[in-house]
């Protein structure tokens, strides 16, 4: 039997706890031993919990307890969650997490620690929720160079640009509806500016080109500005407009990473990932491309991926898995705005429609809608020069 | 230095090398040691080859070097791919494969062997060419109580579907056109009557629910008996025709498992795996449902699944990957016939309509379309009594 601790009794530590409990039998298979839940450490009372028994709040109790050989932190933010695993892993503990923001942050510091200790710092939950795409990207993705990595990667900008395109409402409303639905939070900033999206595309760039790369430094635009015009006009050319990380390696071996909102051929399977499911398509150089398509969070599906992990702690108990990635120097990445792709602009007055070189223009209202040649941001914002610009999204 | 024998050097099998030299370096950092290969046994003489050093036409030659630790089979069939499989395992070396005919027809005594010798014997590559799915299923998913597994699992009969579906070529037309391109063989028997899927989705069920399920014991039907009429129907009712291999585990432990052309709402993401992709949708109790997507076949994406577990047998040398399955008794198999689903049915004549308990009913030229209620198969047949039936197809 292995002995297990939850840090942060919140809704994917509860989830943990359930799925532990209700597949029992089916983990004890799989991890060769039963895995039992020693500890649930959090500050609030829970009296009324079936797991209330188990509830402390001194995380040092755990810490020094030998019998609990891995830690699930699901407690979030960077503050207690980077100090417990911290001491966590220097006890000799795997440890195992959901926390996006603590793995974008602080990956390279907490998988050095493990390296150190011979334990796994494991975090398939971190991006995608219940989709398996860390594991894939780092064990069977192994024999390819990967060039490319994008996906709809947060669920709430993504069922808030659903409803926008499927009903014509416009974004403050859905915003408020998918508050009311529990699907975005009371202050939506983290999901709404792309900085969620942001931590996930950085995690899947630091495992698939084997580079840091820092949230802080990537460029990221959210949804709030997206109008209904817009989605109107996508719709109208064959588009649909979502929010995509995007992470790719350049031929000098520099990678860039960004967050932006893209308009997508309604003829790409991805384009059709609605409502608050996330999809995230690989690209290696022996496989093609690849996608992954499921429940990006929830309390279930999140819980499925980290107690897998737990899974994966206890068979590897004795041997490290051997994930990571290397710190980058500051000439490492490449900021987006210098990386050429096609553009979607809408906007009155006089640009230079010669340098747009536009694939596709339309006349709307006074306005004018280009698909424009490929063209860095740089060169975008020369050749709009006087114009009046409403909005400009990148094409896929 | 590891060194491994390449067995078979048609198309996946010189994939397999050219990856190998291709990637190498990255092959390396992956498996934490360089991967050579050795030998490359096949009984063409290929003095063309960039390889041809290393060709040679007796597998004891491999079987009798205890340099070679690892060995890929890609022969195909059941003949010389089962005896070599079984004297590399006997000898104590990993085995790599991408042939399904063989995992799903003696996967069950070869991983015995595996185990009893304490080494890998590996198959990602059998099922959805290089999409990453029986890894997921066997490391991502052990948190689950898998429900349910299906998949367009054969590139061939989507090609031909799918331009039946979007252009309205007939069946004879498409399936030449294909052979003409490559995407379908001389004898396409094995894909247009449905016995790879079967292969596939045996391998599936044989993982996802632990026990043996026996191509030669399930129900398939191909693609050959789908007319222009049936795909202008279902396209008119908001549905596309695709070949699905399905399996499902009955509330009373059982398993069944069936390959039959379904209709797909086109609201389903899977509806848009066109062309020669795959797809595979696996439902667990805790995730959800989780699409895969990618080339189910072709040289290169079969050769990325199949360096993957070389790279895995390589670091797992000391220690055997879990993966197998039990023995099923005579009554682990429930008939698909004896499954209660929707049923899309063209007919003349008169069936016994309120049996039929249709949802939707069409007109069309004399002949009759009923989307009916939940029936199994034999209730159909009942329902149907003394109708011209013209067609009959599953709805997902």
């Amino acid at each position: 039997m292995v002995n297990i601790a939850i840090l942060g009794f919140g809704t994917v530590g509860s989830g943990v706890a359930e799925v532990i409990e209700e597949n029992r039998e089916r983990i004890a298979g799989s991890a060769g031993e039963e895995i039992c839940v020693k500890y649930i450490v959090d500050i609030r009372d829970m009296p009324d919990s079936p797991f209330a028994s188990r509830l402390i709040r001194d995380f040092s109790v755990v810490e020094s307890d030998p019998e609990v050989s891995v830690v699930v932190e699901t407690i979030g933010g960077t503050r207690a969650a980077l100090e417990f695993t911290r001491r966590a892993l220097s006890a000799g503990k795997s440890v195992v997490t959901s926390n996006k923001e603590l793995v974008a942050a602080h990956g390279l510091e907490l998988l050095a620690i493990a390296k150190e200790k011979n334990v796994n710092y494991l975090f398939e939950a971190s991006v995608g929720g219940g989709i398996p795409i860390i594991s894939p990207i780092t064990q069977c993705l192994t024999a390819n160079e990967i060039d490319e990595v994008y996906g709809i990667l947060n669920g709430t900008t993504n069922y808030i640009l659903t409803r926008m395109i499927a009903e014509g409402c416009p974004f403050d409303e859905v915003l408020r509806e998918a508050q009311r639905l529990g699907y975005a939070e009371a202050d939506p900033t983290a999901d709404v500016e792309g900085y969620d999206a942001a931590r996930k595309i950085c995690i899947l760039a630091d495992l698939c080109f084997g580079k840091n790369v820092d949230p802080e430094a990537i460029r990221v635009e959210g949804i709030s500005g997206i109008s209904l015009t817009d989605v109107d006009c996508a719709g109208g050319l064959g588009y649909k407009i979502k929010l995509l990380g995007r992470a790719y390696r350049l031929p000098d071996g520099r990678v860039t990473a960004y967050v932006a909102p893209h308009l997508i051929s309604d003829k790409y399977l991805i384009s059709r990932v609605d409502g608050v499911m996330n999809g995230i398509v690989v690209h290696g150089n022996a496989l093609g491309e690849c996608l992954f398509y499921g429940a990006g969070a929830g309390k279930r599906p999140t819980a499925s991926a980290v107690v897998a992990d737990v899974i994966d702690a206890v068979k590897h108990r004795q041997r490290r898995r051997t994930i990571g990635w290397e710190p980058a120097d500051g000439n490492a990445l490449a900021d987006a705005r210098d990386m050429a792709t096609f553009w979607y602009v809408r906007c009155a007055g006089s640009p230079d429609v010669r340098a747009l070189n536009p694939r596709r223009t339309l006349e709307r209202g006074g306005e004018r809608v280009y698909l424009t040649g490929s063209l860095t941001a740089r060169e975008l914002d020369a050749a709009l020069g006087p114009a009046d610009v409403r909005a400009k999204f990148r094409i896929l």
